[in-house]
């Protein structure tokens, strides 16, 4: 079989990174695809540089786009980052986190790209266990924007290639995924998962985002590798 | 009835513009949004921002966003746009002026604005009939973006309202949307449907959507009201 290209959306977390591996382990030709879209947490596109790197992609882009001009998020605006919230009660209903049609947006550039380099696939690292509560994770989320990327392209209408929208972690819990990452050889200290880390680039440990992966690498048993700020670390 | 927001996308063309005086008519309170998206035609832009000041709207925000980053289309890379085509014969197949995936990534972004407004109304002025052979004006496209928006969002997932997606102009012929435009007041000498305009901003005559423009005036009977560069007229 002729290795295929694949876009691969990469916010340098746990989660996209190991999508990444996953994707490079199905032989695909990957181009990564990153946005600064005014988060609280630019940190992690250097994580995303440093894992595009790590597991090598044929090329990485980020894309500047504004979701700031429509704010609505915690992590795109002034509004705080919750911290210490019980990580058995994050999917009782939407966080102030979730960015208003995030991932909609995302999408829709990874198919632009996807068009353009005649690529009939696209790796997202939603995932529907330990999702935070977000409605953009689900997999009738996936489903539906799949159908919809087959309506909306040349590929699609001329039948030339089904589009494929690739969501290998929807049923995997956390624990799953980092034993995935690293039989698949991943250094989870290249990734950033926090959406409020310092300058320095250490995670806070209590947001959401640190908690789910915390107890992700307590539950997997293997230890976490992340760089935590000390002084934000709840006792 | 109490007033509802609506998010209606303005490219400053023909059918956008008379979209927007669709959904006043339809006593919605008007957000406009349209895009910098690397077009060469930005000349649309002054269009826009004339038509939403005409009809009366809330706010108008331009986004920019960039679409020349994929490249892919004559309208936003250095391809040349087609000329003289046979009006007749531009939906045989997708043109070169197609822009990868543009239509989903400007639903995207209104589908953010929506959910940020607390509005469940989007409207968009793609046509079915004079559509030039994009697979993303064709109403199944359409049908599937709403599907997808109402599992993408809070709304959607909470069941507080089902978003929809306003297509009026699907099934009119250019020459119906003209005398419908025409009937709600709309000046058509402030919008730009060109592709590739002059500096100052007077039409080529002969790109697709100049001649879809121009065979739409002559059908409706009504006096072709754009400034034509007369240079590129063809005989």
């Amino acid at each position: 079989m002729a290795t295929r290209n694949a876009v691969v959306l990469l916010s340098g977390g746990l989660d996209s990174s190991t999508t990444l591996a996953i994707a490079k382990e199905q032989r695909f030709r990957l181009y990564a695809l990153s946005f600064r879209y005014g988060q609280r947490h630019q940190v992690e596109l250097q994580a995303a540089t440093r894992i595009a790197q790590a597991i090598g992609v044929e090329e990485h882009r980020i894309i500047d786009i504004d979701l700031r001009a429509f704010g609505g998020s915690a992590l795109t605006s002034d509004i705080d980052v919750p911290k210490g919230r019980n990580p058995n009660e994050m999917s009782d209903g939407i966080p102030i986190t979730y960015v208003p049609a995030r991932n909609t947006i995302f999408l829709s550039y990874a198919l632009a790209w996807a068009e353009v380099l005649k690529s009939s696939d696209i790796f997202i690292g939603v995932n529907a266990i330990d999702y935070s509560g977000y409605p953009d994770c689900r997999p009738e989320f996936i489903q539906a924007f799949q159908t919809l990327a087959n309506l909306a392209t040349k590929a699609g209408v001329e039948g030339t290639a089904a589009i494929m929208i690739h969501a290998p972690l929807v049923d995997l819990t956390k624990a799953e995924i980092i034993k995935k990452g690293i039989a698949l050889g991943i250094d989870y200290s290249l990734t950033s998962s926090c959406y409020d880390p310092s300058a320095l680039g250490e995670a806070c440990g209590s947001c959401d985002s640190c908690q789910l992966r915390r107890k992700g690498f307590e539950e997997a048993g293997v230890a976490d590798p992340t760089r935590y700020c000390v002084s934000q670390v709840p006792a």
